[in-house]
C-alpha cells in the first residue's frame, strides 16, 4: 500500500468518538435497530460518506451501501454494523464501519482510483435485540433469510416488525432482494473487537479470525411434583428446580471437557415461590464449537444427563431446539493475508475463532470472507464498560487497512 | 362426651362441598382473602350460625368470632380459616372452620349446654396470598402484629392494603385490638389437613400435632463477571448462575443430612439471556426444623456452602433474611389428649410436627393450643387436586371432636 492511501487510525478513533457522543454516554451505547437513535448513528454515517463527496443507497433489508469505484475487477467489500444492544458499548460494530470508511477515505483523500471497486456497507440489525433474529440485513444479502422468520414478531412494547421496518423504509417482504448486492463482489473484510478475554491475556493488539464457531441454543425443561415446602419430606420429592440446578452444572462440566463453550443463560422454577418444592423448571443452554462434530457430541453428551439427571429425582425432561447454526471457516487465503498483516503490525501471527456470531459469517456463506479483531478490554462487552486500549485500537484498524490493501492489490 | 353432643362428620363434610360448590370448582379455591369470594364463603358461615341460632361478630382484625356460652370456667376456641390460595383446595382451612361449627352444633342440637363457653373462630387473611403476610388475624389475636408489616404493602394489582382492608371493616391501625378476643380463653384446638404425605403414606386417618417447625427465609445472591456466551472461555468465566446453582444443590444436601427440611423454591440469573454468562444470581432458600439449635445449625450449614461455592467460582455471595419463625411446641397436655382422641378414633397414636403454618401457632404464643390432622391425598395442598379421602375426613372431624369433648370436660 502506497503511504498515500494508508488509513488514518486516529480519525477513525476520532469519528467512533463523536458517534459515542451523539448516541452514546454514561448509560451505553442506544443504537438499538430501527429506532430514533439508530437513525442518527446512521445519518452520522452519511455526513461523513457527503464530506468526502461518496453517494450511498439503502438497499431492501435497509442495509447502507456507499460505492467507490476502482480501475477493474471484482470489488472489495468492507463494512460491519452501527446498530447496539440496549446500553451497549461504544465500539461493537462501529468499529469496523468506521475502520472501513478509514480505507475509504485514505483513497479519497489521496486522490487515487483503488485497482477493485471499493464498497462500505452498514450491515442493518445485526444484534437482533428488538426484534430476536440476529444478523438481519446481512443474511438477507446471503440469501439466508426469510421473512416468515419476523413477520409475526414484535418488540417488547408489543409493536410489529414489518411496521417498525416500514418506518425505516424496510418492506420485510422485500428483505430477501438485497441478495443482489453481493454480485460482483469479490472479498468482504471486517474488523471487530473480539468481545472476549483471549487477546487481552496473549497481549495481542490484532489477530486474524479463522471462521465463526457453529451454535446449538437448547432449552430443557423438567416435570416434577409442586409440592409444599414445609409438608414434604426430602426423600419424598419429585423436585425438577434441583434436575434443572444439576443439568446447568452438567452443561459447564461438558463445555470444561470439550475445546468448545457451554453455558447457561437463564433458568427458570415454577412456581418460583419460597414455600414449594418447584414442580417445574426450564433452562436456557447454549453450546458452542468450531467443529460441527464436536459440537453434535457436545449436545449429545448435555442430552443424555439431562435424561439422567431427571430420571434420577423421578422427573420428566424434554428438550427443543431454539436454534442452530454451523461453524462456518472463513476463506483460507484471506485469513493467510489477515494473519501475515497483523503480523506485520502487531507482530503476532495469532489466529483465532469467534466465539460470537458477525455479519461476516453470513457473508462468508456465498463469497471469500474474513475478519481482523481487536483485543477487548477485560474480555467485556455489550455493556458500557467495553473498551479496547488505543494503542490496540490503532493497531486493528491499521492491520485492517494493510490487508485491504493486500486485497486490493491481490490479481 | 354424650351420644347426644357428637358431632356429625356427614354434616361437617357436606356444608364443605357446599362451600366448594359456591366458591370453587374445577380451577379450584377462589377465596383469596379480602376479596368479593372470601366473602361469599364467610356469608355462608354466617347463614350456618344463623340456622343455629348463634349470634356471630367481626373484630378489629376482620376474625368472625361466634360464641356459645357454657355453664362456666375458661372459653375453648375452636377455629381455622375459609380464605385460600389462589386456585387452592376444597379443604386447607375450611376443613377446620366446618368441623369447629360442627362441634357447636351439635350441642345446640343436643339443646345441651356445655361445660365451658365455646368459641368459634374463623381467623383473616391466614394464607397471606394477597399481601405476602401470613396469619393476619391469628397474629393480632396473638399480640404478633404490627400495623407497620402491611401499611406500605399492595397487591398484584397495586391496591394498597390499608385500602383494602378498609373496604371490608378493617382498620389497620385497630388491628392489634384483636388481642383482647383472646382473654378468658383456656384452649384452642384446631383440626386441618396435613397438606403433606407423611399420613397418607403410614396409613393413619388422624394424627396429633406437636408443633410447627421454626422457619428460617433467606435470599442468598451472588456477583460475578456477565460476560459473552460465546467469547469467554470456560476457565476464565466467573459464573454467578453456576454458583446459585451449586447452592441449591448444597440446600438440598443440608435438607437431607438433617431431620428437617430445606427447599430453593425460587432462582433467579442476571441478565438471564442464552448469549451471556450470568453475573448475577439469586436463590430462595427456605429451612425448616422442629428444633431450634438444629435449624440455626442448618443455617449456618447452608451460610458457609454458600460462601465457600462462591469463593471457589471467584464471585462474591451476600445472605438476607427474608423472613424467620421460631418453632413452637403445641400445650402437652392438650397434645397428650389429642392423641388418645386420635387413637380411639383412628386407631393410631402417632404425633407429628407440621412442616407448614397454622393459626394454632400464633394462639400457641399466648394460650395453650393442639392440632389434628388428616391425611392429604398425594401429600397435595395449595392447588385443585387438594383431597382427603371421605373416611380419613370423618375420622379426623370425630377425632377433633372426641378432642374438643375431653377438653370441654376438663376440670
Amino acid at each position: 500500500m502506497a503511504e498515500a492511501v494508508r488509513v488514518d487510525p486516529a480519525r477513525v478513533i476520532a469519528d467512533l468518538r463523536e458517534l459515542d457522543r451523539r448516541t452514546g454516554g454514561p448509560e451505553g451505547a442506544r443504537r438499538l435497530c430501527w429506532g430514533a437513535e439508530w437513525r442518527e448513528a446512521r445519518a452520522f454515517l452519511e455526513e461523513l460518506l457527503d464530506e468526502l463527496g461518496l453517494a450511498f443507497e439503502h438497499d431492501e433489508a435497509g442495509n447502507i451501501w456507499s460505492r467507490m469505484e476502482g480501475t477493474g475487477g471484482e470489488a472489495l467489500a468492507l463494512g460491519s454494523h452501527l446498530d447496539s444492544v440496549p446500553r451497549g458499548g461504544w465500539l461493537d460494530g462501529c468499529l469496523g464501519v468506521m475502520a472501513g470508511l478509514g480505507v475509504l477515505r485514505a483513497w479519497a483523500s489521496a486522490g487515487e482510483i483503488p485497482p477493485r471497486p471499493l464498497l462500505l456497507v452498514d450491515w442493518a440489525d445485526e444484534e437482533g435485540a428488538r426484534f430476536g433474529r440476529s444478523l438481519f440485513g446481512s443474511s438477507a444479502a446471503a440469501g439466508n433469510f426469510d421473512p416468515a422468520e419476523l413477520a409475526d414478531a414484535r418488540d417488547a412494547d408489543g409493536r410489529p416488525a414489518p411496521e417498525v421496518l416500514a418506518e425505516n423504509g424496510v418492506e420485510l417482504e422485500q428483505a430477501p432482494r438485497a441478495r443482489s448486492r453481493l454480485q460482483g463482489v469479490g472479498a468482504y473484510l471486517e474488523l471487530h473487537i473480539e468481545q472476549g478475554p483471549v487477546l487481552e491475556s496473549e497481549g495481542v493488539s490484532a489477530a486474524a479470525v479463522t471462521g465463526c464457531v457453529g451454535i446449538e441454543r437448547w432449552r430443557f425443561s423438567f416435570r416434577g411434583q409442586t409440592a409444599h415446602a414445609g409438608t414434604t419430606p426430602m426423600e419424598l420429592r419429585r423436585d425438577a428446580g434441583l434436575a434443572a440446578a444439576g443439568a446447568a452444572r452438567s452443561v459447564e462440566r461438558i463445555g470444561l471437557e470439550s475445546t468448545g463453550v457451554a453455558t447457561t443463560g437463564r433458568i427458570e422454577f415454577e412456581p418460583g415461590i419460597a414455600t414449594a418444592v418447584p414442580g417445574g423448571a426450564e433452562i436456557l443452554a447454549d453450546l458452542r464449537h468450531p467443529e460441527a462434530e464436536s459440537l453434535e457430541a457436545m449436545l449429545a453428551a448435555v442430552q443424555e444427563q439431562v435424561r439422567i439427571g431427571a430420571e434420577k429425582r423421578g422427573c420428566e425432561s424434554a428438550g427443543e431446539r431454539v436454534w442452530r447454526i454451523d461453524p462456518i471457516s472463513f476463506d483460507p487465503e484471506l485469513v493467510a493475508l489477515a494473519r501475515s498483516a497483523c503480523s506485520r503490525i502487531a507482530g503476532s501471527e495469532r489466529a483465532l475463532t469467534s466465539g460470537a456470531l458477525h455479519d461476516a459469517a453470513e457473508v462468508a456463506r456465498v463469497i471469500p470472507a474474513a475478519m481482523v479483531f481487536c483485543p477487548s478490554r477485560r474480555g467485556l462487552s455489550h455493556t458500557p464498560e467495553e473498551d479496547t486500549a488505543e494503542e490496540d485500537l490503532s493497531a486493528g484498524i491499521e492491520a485492517f487497512g494493510e490487508l485491504a490493501a493486500q486485497v486490493l492489490s491481490r490479481g
